[in-house]
């Protein structure tokens, strides 16, 4: 089966929506998700950036989030703007990485989103995250594997590649090599048949 | 008749399949398409950049390069990359601004896209656009127009209004004061009922 790679970072405005629908999208057009948190800080400070465009550029944070309010209300997504933006999504993505490939992740991923897109929690803070593996019958001390060297090893691992493979922003989906930036290309994405 | 407003710079990639697309399809949704050329320039500046961020951030920039490929070959649009990025589209600017309101007007617009995104022609040029001007039966005296006080007036006047708007990008669509951005954006605009 085709994959579709699925790169996202946790503070990720646009993730969210994308995280929310890649599944059933990709199901339907016969794609297998590949799963790939990476962080956009180390890509943004090799520009020079040590924030968000989106704070440092006010009218299209204005914009973007005025955007997110509206394609979160067309899909039924809860929505709150998050009360300190981004959030450090260090911790979260080192545990995606350190459970890769478990069958629960996904659905782990998309609480993540909800919790700091829809509920405006914080989820740089362990008792966050872990109570989102409790509701998913996991282990709260999966948050070792987090703090495991081998996590943080292939977490800064996966961002090279990303910025290898010239990605710039997230979601940015991965098919057949070819790069699609945005929640707005899943569609095209999953439809590529190059 | 509820109003588009499309807000365009004639150096702006991806207003060129937004040009093209957007008359046919105000029509089917029974929106009367009001044409704003602007500067992106001066906004550009106001923020510290002298160039384009996609010259400037390289990565971004040879995406943007590839999606544009993509959506000209989906349009069935001719594409061929500028050897000059971003074109000086001052002067096409101060004419389109000096011509607003002629019925001829879109199609020059869309004609000057033409020729600076699928031909690589310099639209910078007073010889370029006089052909086009002549193309549509117009005269090429009209582009004393564009060099009369009052044409540049006006154009820095709607570029300052562009700002005031929250304007940061183009294409820029405004529908009861709600603002959408980018190309992808311009069937939701047209939608909207807000």
């Amino acid at each position: 089966m085709v994959e579709i790679e699925f790169w996202f970072e946790f503070a990720s405005t646009y993730s969210y929506p994308a995280a929310m629908r890649i599944e059933a999208l990709a199901r339907a057009a016969e794609r297998r998700v590949c799963w790939r948190p990476f962080l956009l800080g180390p890509i943004f400070q090799a520009q020079g950036w040590n924030d968000s465009p989106f704070n440092f550029q006010p009218a299209k944070g204005r914009y973007m989030w005025r955007d997110l309010e509206r394609i979160c209300a067309r899909l039924g997504l809860p929505f709150r703007r998050p009360s300190v933006f981004p959030r450090n999504g260090l911790l979260a993505a080192r545990l995606a990485v350190g459970c890769a490939g478990e069958d629960w992740l996904p659905e782990f991923v998309r609480r993540v989103y909800s919790a700091n897109l829809g509920e405006d929690r914080d989820i740089s803070q362990a008792e966050v995250l872990g109570a989102i593996l409790e509701s998913l019958a996991q282990p709260r001390s999966l948050l070792d594997r987090a703090h495991a060297s081998r996590a943080k090893d292939e977490l800064r691992a996966q961002t090279e590649r990303a910025a290898a493979r010239g990605i710039f922003g997230a979601p940015t989906f991965v098919v057949n090599g070819e790069l699609f930036w945005g929640n707005d290309r899943l569609e095209e994405a999953l439809a590529w048949r190059g």
